[in-house]
């Protein structure tokens, strides 16, 4: 992965050899299929590489095989979910493989009795949840991108959602995985079991490695009751420091861990609310918090609600709105939901960001960012996960600017950035993760100590750098 | 830490070179000492090996410095936290060097804004929850032995505790460490982020490696607000598979997720009330669980209380009795955490064992542990985590038995009981670790593909073997 590195080239004898393991209709090399898994939903072409061959195997052996003949040929192999990544970890940087997760596809059990689930990596996250519907589980580790992303995308990535404040993330559920090791090993790490010390924690080492340590066959995920309520709040604070200072009185003095708190600045706020036509009284706002609680009835959840929406005022909210049906509730989320639309209205030039800081240091990096969007004549609007210190942004070109200018202009503005968020004990990436566009900036966010020691376990792993080479550091 | 390695003598040149780096009072090699610092809790001695110098350092900077000598001339490190351990994993079975942490015991700092403690690895665990009382959070991840027991231990473990079916166990709170890599290096590991995908988790990597990937010598923890209310109910059931089966449709039908679910069987019940001359109705039950609730405020608890009585009622038990108040509470737990001690009153003689198996297969894990018990004429009690999947034993030698007949019968017992764990799908161990005692069972749980990977990422990590060898698995 580093530039001295000279990988094998994908020859006609190696297309042939990819076809006897997998099948000829399962290995392309088309010009349309290597562009269609040339990128990720990073709009920036930049970012885009294509693919020598594209293989969609069924199985872990058939992935064994390719590994296989991938270390003698030193190809590499760029393991690939739906697509739906923002750093560009799934993009094929050396060329070499694109391997397809889209026929691994099934939800291979549903143990209730062990309230888990067996799926491949190809199920798309809804799915699990929809086949789930009426048992009084469900899969709580879902992202908010969860009606088109996979679920093995989602265990590469860690990915984090909306809920992750009393739920936790991705990781927190998988409690084994199938994986084929970059030599072409199959291996087994943990599995139904809720609890395990026998030996070090693989699964958890796997879980975010961004396809760089393993490819997943099979992934073990634990379940959790359905809550039978569930009540969102809207709350208009004058200031940032106000909404964020409520969150951890909120969860002391009430002794309530809410299921959500999301945040939106003012701004984004009402240009959602423009955007849809949605006449919510944020004009006065300084900063805006989306409160979800839920609880086993209704009784618990309305005195939770109430406790939350009193806390609010005392705190020094100017309104709390309560949607108590699933009407009211989905025209919040949909305000949440479509800020990256409302800001595709000023320019599609954008440069989608993940930061995350220390909770309590949310209000001084909204702060910079607002100072930076002054300073730069952009947009810099703040939105994301108060709860997990995650902050997502959007800087959004400026339209008056050239596209060169916007070129020459973006990494001085993303250099500032995230000097701020290093500045406040930050790191660039909350859950979409590193990839290759972000990789540029990891040395100011770790130390060489640490690149060392991370370098050593992928070179332990992985000996010949062919499993998914050129993301997250240089080896 | 196969036997081919060679390691080297701690020589009067070397104890003087520990001298200069932590100071001279710091660096012991007294017969008394050395012994002291030969065995943790497992009471049979052939588990125990004397170092050859007990060096306890106040900084990281002095763990380096050890840790670069100890390269140099290829002396083992073992390090060391309260000792509490039942697996052997602080003795250090090569010799060489001990390393304690008694003197890193500083709670560096309570951040409540940001919901998290900074902590040294030689805190007593429970003195973490008792400087935040009051604050309105405690720390949740703690084990049953907070006591006596260090947290740097606890991670090193990945220590479970009897609230872990809601809270989970050590590793779902640490968020950031600190650590001295095994070549002598400060590197710091994740931060005061809920959230970070920034690179591989090494973090959750650390925690349960057993003190074999690293010494920590900071350890950043997540706070949880404390739960207002908390009722025990204390149900029996006329079987074990009755009061296994009530757990997934409790939460499924009711959506609670309690904090406790343990159960006891029947003979260790029974066995230590008649020891606490406590008149619990055992006599008819054939299992026994303690489940507890929590909640933010009463009428939540007693709700949830009544609904979690009302199943267990339907799903067959014979008596629930409540505990909403300090005195009947404690009567409970008094009876669980007193079975180790009325098996002591039969034979000092034990081996302790920690298995896991999905939550479902407890039942016949049950089944057949009693078989086992009547077939060679020892006690099997099975008592533990029963939500978890974690049923803890110690198989209590027959008092009429010799000691050489014990010693001569008991690797065929633990054979018997490892094989029955292997083929209901299980591990050897869900909270305790697997330190050098149960190293000789590895093979049995984990594939050689399994061994393969993570003896490479030791390798990778401690090139000279030196950190703890001979522990979990040999290189």
């Amino acid at each position: 992965m580093s530039e001295a590195v000279t990988y094998g080239a994908v020859t006609p004898t190696i297309v042939a050899e990819l076809k006897r393991i997998v099948g000829d209709k399962f290995v392309s090399t088309s010009d349309d299929i290597r562009e269609r898994y040339s990128h990720d939903e990073i709009p920036d072409p930049h970012y885009a590489h294509q693919p020598e061959v594209v293989v969609s195997p069924r199985t872990a052996e058939e992935i064994a095989g390719i590994m296989q003949l991938a270390n003698r040929e030193r190809i590499p192999v760029t393991p690939r979910g739906a697509g739906s990544g923002l750093s560009g970890g799934a993009v094929p940087l050396y060329g070499g493989i694109v391997l397809l997760s889209d026929r691994q596809s099934e939800i291979l059990e549903i143990d209730l009795d062990n309230m888990m689930v067996v799926v491949e990596p190809g199920v798309v996250t809804a799915e699990i949840n929809e086949q789930l519907k009426g048992s009084g589980f469900f899969y709580a580790g879902y992202p908010m991108s969860l009606e088109t992303c996979y679920i093995g995308g989602n265990v590469a990535e860690n990915a984090g959602g909306g809920k992750a404040v009393k739920y936790g993330v991705t990781g927190r559920y998988v409690l084994g995985l199938e994986v084929v090791t970059p030599t072409g090993r199959i291996v087994q790490y943990g599995g139904k079991l809720v609890k395990d010390v026998t030996g070090y924690n693989m699964v958890q080492l796997m879980v975010g490695s961004e396809g760089t340590l393993g490819i997943f066959t099979r992934i073990y995920l634990r379940l959790t009751p359905v809550p039978k309520e569930s009540v969102d709040l809207l709350v208009f604070f004058p200031s940032v420091e106000q909404a964020i200072g409520l969150v951890p009185r909120l969860m002391s003095r009430t002794g309530i861990i809410p299921t959500a708190i999301e945040f939106i600045d003012r701004d984004s706020f009402g240009r959602s609310c423009r955007y849809l036509n949605e006449s919510l009284p944020w004009e006065n706002a300084g900063a805006i918090l989306i409160l979800t609680v839920d609880g086993s009835d209704e009784e618990e959840v309305i005195r939770q609600y109430e406790m939350v929406g009193e806390l609010c005022e005392e705190e020094g909210a100017d309104h709390v709105f309560v949607a108590d049906n699933p009407t009211d509730s989905e025209r919040i989320w949909k305000v949440r939901r479509s800020i990256a639309e409302s800001y595709a209205m000023i320019s599609p030039h954008q440069a989608n960001e993940d930061l995350v800081v220390p909770p309590a240091a949310i209000p001084e990096l909204i702060a910079g960012m607002q100072a930076i969007a002054e300073r730069y004549g952009v947009f810099v609007p703040a939105y994301g996960h108060a709860g997990d210190g995650n902050i997502h942004t959007r800087i959004v070109k400026n339209p008056d600017w050239s596209l060169p200018d916007w070129e020459a202009r973006l990494p001085e503005i993303l250099d500032e950035l995230y000097t701020l968020t290093a500045r406040l004990g930050g790191r660039i990436s909350g859950e979409h993760g590193i990839g290759h566009k972000r990789k540029p900036y990891m040395e100011r966010f770790v130390s060489p100590e640490y690149l060392e020691v991370v370098r050593s376990i992928k070179r332990a792993l992985d000996p010949q750098l062919i499993l998914n080479p050129g993301k997250i550091f240089d080896v």
